[in-house]
């Protein structure tokens, strides 16, 4: 297959951790004999001090043209005081709006040799292998009216039958690649939009009878992810609630460069990153973990170009290379093996090519 | 001193710890010479079963004329199928709402002779004491407009700036009594309400110089919770948010039933109650955790009736009592020795007459 990406290396590590994916990616097309081009943007703080904007027209252009985004990631000091509409961050936002990707998927799995870095303990963390399924395009932030003055302020959380249905049909499915268990996080013995939330995800479930499903408050699900981690397989949740589950599940592997994510557009379309930032204290430094980023190709494999062996060999090649005792930097003192970045993204590759 | 303390047992071993935590507020009351008077009314299930409601004008009455109200636990199975304005927990919301309780405190303390039993690695969980103060009558949970049907729902999300004001000062009056640190959870970065909401927290710290503070998203507190919980001392936040990290920051320690809470009106009035619930399951048994009511109550010493040397030494009792090795029975195979309700309580009386 030929497929056309668009890499958005963003700042800080962004870059760098960027070109370990694409490399990985070309061992992949290698292998699997697929053509990949690489359409590079500018997005960010870069952006905005070569073109002015954090999201240049011709980034969104580039983007409209190709099969999926690749993302490393934006932000920095030096940009840390300008103005909103110019900050780096704003462009992450912009995009997302832009091609409406309303999905954002937040997979959380333990590592068996690095279950000493977990701050919970090894045996709570062990087995952890969980999907957030958040929906990212409606809900408390983007609702009307949302005003503040000295005196008063309002936020409004409106959600639709639709943006509800879409988000909800695609944990079931996901599920059904998985384990067949979706749980549903809301509020609904409080929060109304939970009510309908609630209600939806109980017309869903009843297509999907081979998926098992509950439902479980958002004060009890953020007890837990921490408690009982390895119980969870899907979860499901509205845009606030997603967006703090899916940071508190972050760490409990202790391994946050090791993260991926996904958002995606319904048909299908979809832009990938790491979730760490662009850390700019050691930017360049050729110690970044690529895993993060790597990790989210292989969401892109799986989810927008439906390469699934693909997907799982560069998973597999992760794994077994963690396994093996090679990590980066940001996990020494445990007695594995440090690589550089340059070193990791080989190690991986040459485990694509064995 | 003489206190009048209205006593609201509630269900299943909400009554077992409450009256653990009347017989060691007795033993206060003989070492420090004051006279407490307890009086007792109905709330919850039981409240269901005898008058019809679950908040009896009589027991509305009785807290009206009491100097504090201290409370166990409400609801069980046998109610759980009940209509809504019939269920215990509707009781709940009920006194909280009528007494203008709108300021909630959750202390979250680890015992060093526990640590085992939390799922947090020992180090990251050793020397946790943090006060998450809650605003608790306000925002999402109750803004108009809010409903939803089969197509849309609403739910909105109000603050004024005396509500958000009240709770604010409440948090840095508290952190001047304990480690002089303030983190403020919002989402200023997304919502308009936290933007006033941190407006008004620049505002109010102005005023205590002495009380350093920072501003924490909502999601980076979720994580930092887990990865680093002794980094905080006092931590203020709105209603939804202080709903899910209160949750959060209970299991940090690995032992829910431990732990006290409040809610105060701003003169001072307070309810007192364990975070734990009525336990059916373990009810009428002896062996319920009475030490979350009994902290409870060290709270209402504290809060409502400025007895600081008698709450401090009802505190230490208890301290003293886990540091000497002993526990009830929920921590059962960590080599501690196992003691009944009764017991518990009577070993934290001795302490407290010694
Ligand atoms: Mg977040
Ligand atoms: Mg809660």
């Amino acid at each position: 297959m030929k497929k056309r990406v668009a890499v958005l290396r963003g700042d800080g590590i962004g870059k760098e951790v960027t070109d370990a994916a694409i490399s990985v990616l070309e061992a992949i097309g290698r292998r699997f004999h697929h053509e990949f081009e690489w359409v590079y943007g500018l997005l960010g703080g870069e952006a905005i001090d070569t073109v002015g904007q954090p999201l240049p027209d011709e980034t969104i252009r580039i983007c409209e043209e190709s099969d999926a985004i690749i993302l490393g990631a934006v932000g920095g000091p030096k940009w840390d005081n300008h103005p909103s509409h110019l900050r780096p961050e704003k462009g992450l936002l912009q995009i997302r709006k832009h091609f409406e990707l309303s999905v954002n998927l937040r997979p959380v799995q333990a590592f068996k040799s690095l279950l000493s870095v977990s701050p919970l303990k090894e045996e709570v963390a062990e087995g952890v292998d969980m999907m957030i399924v958040r929906e990212l395009t409606g809900g408390l932030y983007f609702g009307e009216p949302s005003f503040h003055d000295n005196d008063k302020a309002v936020d409004t959380l409106v959600y639709g039958r639709d943006e509800i249905e879409r988000v909800v049909v695609h944990a079931f499915e996901l599920a059904k690649q998985r384990r067949n268990k979706v749980t549903s996080v809301d509020k609904a013995n409080v929060l109304e939009s939970s009510k309908l939330w609630r209600k939806i995800v109980e017309e869903v479930a009843a297509r999907y009878p081979e998926v098992e499903y509950d439902h479980m408050l958002v004060d009890a699900a953020a007890m837990k992810l921490i408690t009982y981690p390895s119980a969870f397989d899907v979860i499901v949740t509205e845009n606030m609630f997603g967006d703090i589950l899916s940071d508190e599940a972050s760490v409990i592997t202790g391994s946050l460069g090791m993260l991926p994510s996904a958002s995606l557009r319904v048909d299908g379309f979809g832009l990938y990153e790491p979730i760490h930032g662009s850390a700019p204290d050691i930017a360049g430094k050729n110690i970044a973990n690529p895993i993060g980023a790597i990790l989210s190709t292989a969401m892109m494999l799986r989810s927008s170009f439906s390469m699934l062996e693909e997907a799982n060999t560069l998973e597999t090649a992760v794994k077994n290379v963690l396994e093996a005792g090679f990590c980066t930097s940001e996990f020494k003192n445990i007695g594995r093996q440090i690589l550089s970045t340059t070193e990791m993204t080989e190690k991986i590759i040459s485990e694509i090519e064995r």
